[in-house]
């Protein structure tokens, strides 16, 4: 299956929809899963891991939720096909790496998404877009009770769910939220929040998670601790502290506007002059700007530009989407030209209006 | 007489025509005279100064040619106009920071001016636009003979012309030409250039003439000697030097949109979109901008903007130029904001057309 039929779908959690989408970008939620008597992927063999995609792949077709519509070998894509599902959010690039059998299968809308034979059997992801932790969770436990039905799972009455890797044991869950901060970032107080953070024991990481710098102020913040807690707990704490940074955004833009409008605005439509001229343009750059022309569409100092094009081309701007877009494999120099035409062409007048 | 009249009125030498006028913006000739039996200005006193603007003014009345659209005294001046007419290369510096009797005459579209009392009696200049040495020649040689019939001229046999200064004796002629040389800079080849200029004994500066940093891609050419020789000679030898830079400029120009043809328009478009967008903006970094979107233009790489719309901003968007539209005093960070909103103005698509 050719996976660029993706590039002409609207990416569910993309759509800057939902509870505080000006802030929270996207709200994410996966659950760690083994299945019972066959050894953790990296210990099985090639029939053992085949056997696993078989169980997987028939819990996921009696699935009512999840309607794959997309269900990919790892071994019919080429690299570039996958970094563009790394760039998606859909694979990790744990994986992009893995040579042996295994698959990934995405839902519509791209909300749901099960990898088979990463480091675990299964992880079973949903992403959604806003500030939607509550809601990802229920559409995930649905899915993991319909899987169970056909799946025997790895759980020991003490730990909890069983999984390759001891911080995942307990309930297997990783929740997550993508933040844009720039209000907190521009007034310098972006440090202070994170060490709060950290001290919470969650964890603040960049666009790509673990291993990746934050740039264009985007921060992914995510719980730690797996065992000895619910889901329930993790949530709900995990939503505290979220809410808290939204309002430090949210009164840090306030005191921007009120302090600094000249030079905000002038951030702003320099980012937009940037974009919609530039000739030649790196994919750093390119996050920076996007990010200044977020929140200048946020508080609406530039209108007309809807946030969608915006998220979707942070997204489309990376270097394996400009390849699946072009059709061939691009040079760092001819990535350069190719992402700055497509910026110009998604933030042309004509798209203003919509 | 209020000097705003100029604001509203076309420039002849910004207006981007004549001889190379992509590469020289204008070309300029002025002469250093003094009237027989009077101190020179520094040494007279008030009665003997008054005499001299008497004198003069009375050549300039009588004269077929100069049609004087504005004759200010210095004391009727505030700082502001000052260094408006500083800023529109009509007055020196000097002349500008002068408290005794002394006065500017300018002509129609301000091709020639006539300074009064400044450090000679009279500085003549003659202002075209692009490359026309010879042509301001003879305006200015037509201008000398007719004050002449009622000026006696402090002359020599042996020294010619005599002037205050020295370095001003002889011919009293200083010939410049202001050349935009954007491409020898980015090919790194301007050094040299200015190197083998100086050595030719000629005098390389930046927009305002002696003691003034090349900014924009701005040099102003000029000869250094004026003893000893003759204004043909002047004229001759300064065209000879000018005409190959204006080939090296050339030649650099196909050479980078032979060989750097996407980053070339990158810069083009990047400044354009930054001077249409900014919302604050200092005089340098416009100085800086206005180059390569004129380099741009010159190249056709950016299609319906006129040079002389670039050209304008040039002079618009200085201080005493922003002050003297806004009818008021502005601080600094007043005039960023108001030279960002002028240069939108003039950018705006309205005008592109034309």
């Amino acid at each position: 299956m050719n996976i660029k039929v993706l590039l002409n779908r609207t990416t569910e959690w993309l759509k800057g929809q939902g509870p505080d989408a000006d802030i929270v970008i996207s709200s994410r939620i996966r659950l760690a899963r083994n299945i019972m008597d066959i050894p953790f992927p990296h210990r099985a063999n090639d029939e053992s891991r085949r056997k696993a995609l078989g169980i997987v792949g028939k819990a996921i077709k009696a699935s009512k939720h999840m309607h794959a519509s997309l269900y990919v070998q790892l071994n019919e894509l080429d690299v570039i096909d996958k970094q563009f599902l790394v760039e998606r959010h859909l694979m990790s690039k744990h994986l992009a790496e893995e040579t042996r059998e295994s698959a990934l299968a995405v839902g519509q809308g791209e909300v749901i998404s099960v990898m088979i034979n990463e480091e675990d059997h299964l992880r079973v992801q949903v992403l959604r877009s806003g500030f939607q932790l509550r809601d990802a969770w229920d559409l995930i436990n649905i899915l993991d009770d319909e899987f169970e039905k056909s799946i025997h799972y790895a759980f020991s009455p003490v730990y909890g769910y069983l999984t390759c890797c001891p911080t995942n044991v307990g309930t297997g869950m990783r929740a997550s939220v993508m933040m844009h901060i720039p209000a907190l970032v521009l007034s310098k107080q972006v440090n202070q929040v994170i060490q709060a953070v950290l001290k919470l024991g969650l964890a603040v990481r960049g666009l790509y998670g673990e291993g990746t710098e934050p740039s264009g102020n985007l921060f992914q913040m995510s719980n730690q601790v797996t065992l000895g807690t619910t889901e329930e707990d993790i949530i709900v704490s995990l939503e505290k502290v979220i809410r808290q940074i939204v309002t430090h955004e949210r009164n840090a833009r306030v005191a921007l506007l009120r302090d600094s409008a000249s030079e905000l605005q002038d951030r702003v439509w320099r980012a937009y002059g940037l974009l919609k001229n530039a000739r030649v343009i790196s994919s750093k750059e390119t996050i920076e700007l996007l990010s200044a022309l977020r929140l200048g569409v946020s508080l609406e100092i530039l209108k007309g530009i809807d946030v969608l094009t915006i998220n979707e081309l942070f997204m489309q701007t990376q270097p394996a989407h400009l390849q699946e877009m072009v059709g061939r494999e691009l040079d760092a120099d001819e990535r350069d030209f190719f992402r700055a035409e497509l910026i110009r062409r998604k933030l042309a007048p004509e798209r203003k209006g919509k």
